[in-house]
């Protein structure tokens, strides 16, 4: 490591990663969340809300074909979009491609962390924000579902690890808010999370998240990729009660690509088919699971990874 | 980072991972390479060379299926083997799996890191360098091959990047060298070896690897897995001149898994088939590649883990 | 900062020091406290307890020198020390080279610590533990000295920094314990100790400390010397009821050191009396403070430096 | 050490501080130099050119107090002073609290820096720039003392080690420099320097400057202080032809201090004194050196510490 400034991540408790830092654009903390934002040699423009890396320009892509584009192609039509979380805008820019939606609906409770996106991270969003069939909403995603009936096609939930007990995410991950969360599906609709980083000594989060939402789905299929910018294999979830949404018949999945027009960088139709291929140590992890988070008991990931439940006094 | 001992290492020029050391069990030179073993609460043991992180106790069942069982499982019946590297044991481990396996030759230059490994790393060989059926070869690969005509059904590459232009290994990764393994193999013979990190930044090690293979071999396969204690994405290649080693009929693979009594962890046969399936981005950055690694030209990698041909003045 | 081991210590809980280890030689946990001592290119070995590098081999003779001469300068004749604390040895070897005194006590509780000091740190000892005049104590210094009442020309005092409210070591910062000290003085008797790290923003302990010793001896007097292994300017207590200690009369010192046969390779008579000097700021710091330790209200260090008062509960 | 933003410095080849970095105020380079200026939680603002810390808000007063009054508190009645580099206007700020001061030129090759530091740095300056007897010159210091025939009762220089055999500033630290120097200053003047770091290891650059500005002036004299933004102890010398510019008759310094209505908030008379007075070890290391740096031989030093004399290229 070369003098100069650097950007330090605990990867799990005993393991950090420094990251050399070529400038910063902006440091600070929202109402929510602290927030860093800088240039890299390698991975360009990176965010960092609070302790972990949400993002880095140069895989961004990665990240965000892996999250969106599984759920819109088990959709066969999909016209409407909720995204929870997704402040950046990248989420709801790969919805967009889409030219079947009319309507993408982007639901971060930051708007300070929004606005500053809209100005410093045009490489995340690039102009996403003022599509016209986007509207951004800046309140809490589970009142704001509660409250509004409007129901969608497709539902995807981009939030980060509910690590330590005081974190207010921790409703976010419970039976009672995937139940919502399917009343405000369509029927035929599929919703898609991201669920967990997939370290050896970290497993709790994916099982346990897993095991939830297949208390409320009759169709939960976990998926797997490598985020070179986290230095992490991510788990994602995709469920549905309408049909298996990781099985796609004989060329479906790369007719949807074909026809969409979606010039995908990473995703192929077989690789997105691997992904839903996990390694028998994982498999074995998630049927061994059987902590089910509930709004009574909603669990919480220890430093360490370690999935406990207790109530949550906010 | 809480106060201790840490073992710092560089991932890219840029970044960079501190490990927590609850202990130290070993660290010097031998005539080759700098070693430290060293003790950490999440991947328990640790073994580095150099500078990178060779392999962690709790996770080096993941790194050795991916490089052993593909190969082994290609072939209908493997009784010879050769591993080039591996002196920590684990490779010759697990192809002692394989009852079929009658001869395992291992053959690593470094014979202090060998003898090393016997006493300190006994979780990696298991006693496997004790089997009958093996036997330790302290020389150099590529001159032990050239003098010695015998024949395998299987031989295992486990080699370090040839990271700096006066890296000797660097004549490791050449077409010529890939044809001295290839006489080396017996009819109906396979390949397989380590090819380097997949990541964003550090592409060029394994597509260069996947192009340099391709002159030699009828068949050239690229696999990926993702190695927890590297925290990276790591590339692997089957090759064959007999048979194309990534295409298993209808059943196969699970039949040989079943039959061979491997008490596999991480791989089952769906897992294997899905490594084999590279994400857009990779493909077509292998199949951009030009360069062809020889002995007259053999590449090396820069820090920044771009290849680049030169002659070798050893 | 290149690949390989290094020692993380926070200085502030802002700025933390690496060090690059080039071997460890032991770690571990005693009763009383975590240990490390590794071997470093500039500094030689160096031992670490709990999270303070306690002394270095290439610079431990200034550190010493400067505890132990001043006061065994300023008496006329030393016959009898005792020491707190000081478990590798090198404050009772600096003390042993006075031919004057006949019994040299050595007090540190940690007998671990003071077993691996005797083959780990023969640098520091040097073979004092085996001098016949010396006596090595491992029990709790203030319970030993309220029991034996054996008294003594020169105490030293070498001791960490109380920090935090949990620290049992705050019984060794109050007026009760200094009153313990001053009645195991001879008449014509002096004490010396350790006083705490003197950085602008963490002078509390210093002044704490000096305005407590104030509260017992008619003559406390502070200085300080810069100690290179530890990258601090670190502060000393000098005090007596008998006569000003830092009031040498002209030619004294130099003729003491002269005659006492003592070898320094880091004082002498004019750099003992310059220590002495005090820039104003600390003066300042020193004259503003009224905190007084007591048993009732024993004072503790914050991580940031500032002093506080709580009974302590064991 | 928590998760955010640090900045890392190389102290010794073997040992690096790392500071937390709250805001990052600036970072880039000029035509000479890397800068950072960020702001930390115990420090203030902290100032680094290249690899070095510089400066720190918080304890800039006790490096700026150090490097200008001896001289100045020296000199009867200064006059006229130049500084050579000191671009941030903290030592031309000390200066100009000499009422008997009429003109301050300072001199700093870096126009980019100075033009940085009036803006972002104004506890530094503190409107010294704005001041009518100051002027500012952005060129080489040697080369317009070269073609400048003014002459100044007091010279302060503020410069960097010569680390590096390609370091331009080697030729700023030889005889043929201090002899221009000396034609510099006025009857009666006296010259100050910041004369490198006192670390144990690192003890080359102080006695080769104090061994070669010998050759040049009649009285040499190194004084030391502890700066504590550095976590190092640093060397500075005064020399003169006129007097022995540390030897100050009985009270004049105080008078002196008190007469010129100073205000210094670290430095007083006896603690200027007792700077001057070294311990053994360093005064043994400057007597024995025998390096004199001249143009056809400048030194430089290694990142080690070590000086080497080789013919400058530029």
């Amino acid at each position: 490591m070369e003098y100069g400034m650097y950007y330090l991540e605990q990867v799990t408790p005993y393991e950090a990663i420094s990251r050399r830092m070529n400038k910063v654009l902006a440091s600070g903390r929202t109402r929510f969340q602290d927030y860093f934002i800088f240039e890299t040699t390698a991975f360009g423009k990176v965010l960092v809300l609070d302790k972990d890396v949400q993002s880095t320009e140069k895989d961004e892509y990665i990240y965000h074909e892996t999250l969106v584009h599984p759920a819109m192609l088990a959709h066969p039509e999909p016209k409407s979009v909720f995204i929870v979380g997704g402040g950046e805008g990248a989420t709801l820019r790969e919805v967009l491609k889409y030219k079947t939606v009319e309507r993408a609906v982007m639901c971060d409770i930051d708007d300070e962390l929004v606005e500053m996106a809209k100005t410093l991270l045009p490489e995340w969003h690039q102009g996403a924000f003022d599509d016209p069939r986007a509207t951004v909403i800046t309140e809490d995603a589970r009142g704001w579902l509660e409250t509004h009936p409007d129901t969608y096609d497709v539902i995807l939930i981009d939030l980060n690890d509910p690590v330590g007990e005081e974190n207010p995410a921790r409703l976010l991950f419970t039976v009672e808010f995937y139940e919502l969360v399917k009343r405000r599906l369509n029927p035929g609709g599929v919703v898609a999370m991201q669920a967990g980083m997939l370290l050896l000594t970290h497993h709790h989060q994916h099982p346990v998240t897993h095991r939830t939402v297949r208390e409320v789905f009759r169709h939960t299929r976990s998926y797997h990729n490598y985020i070179p910018g986290f230095f992490l294999n991510f788990g994602f979830i995709l469920a549905s009660d309408a049909f298996d949404p990781a099985a796609f018949s004989e060329g479906t999945l790369e007719t949807r690509i074909r026809e969409r027009g979606l010039g995908l960088r990473h995703l192929n139709a077989s690789f997105i088919e691997a992904m839903f291929v996990l390694p028998k140590d994982l498999l074995e992890a998630i049927q061994r699971e059987t902590m089910v988070s509930t709004d009574a008991l909603p669990f919480y990931l220890t430093e360490e990874g370690e999935a406990r439940q207790a109530p949550y006094q906010p």
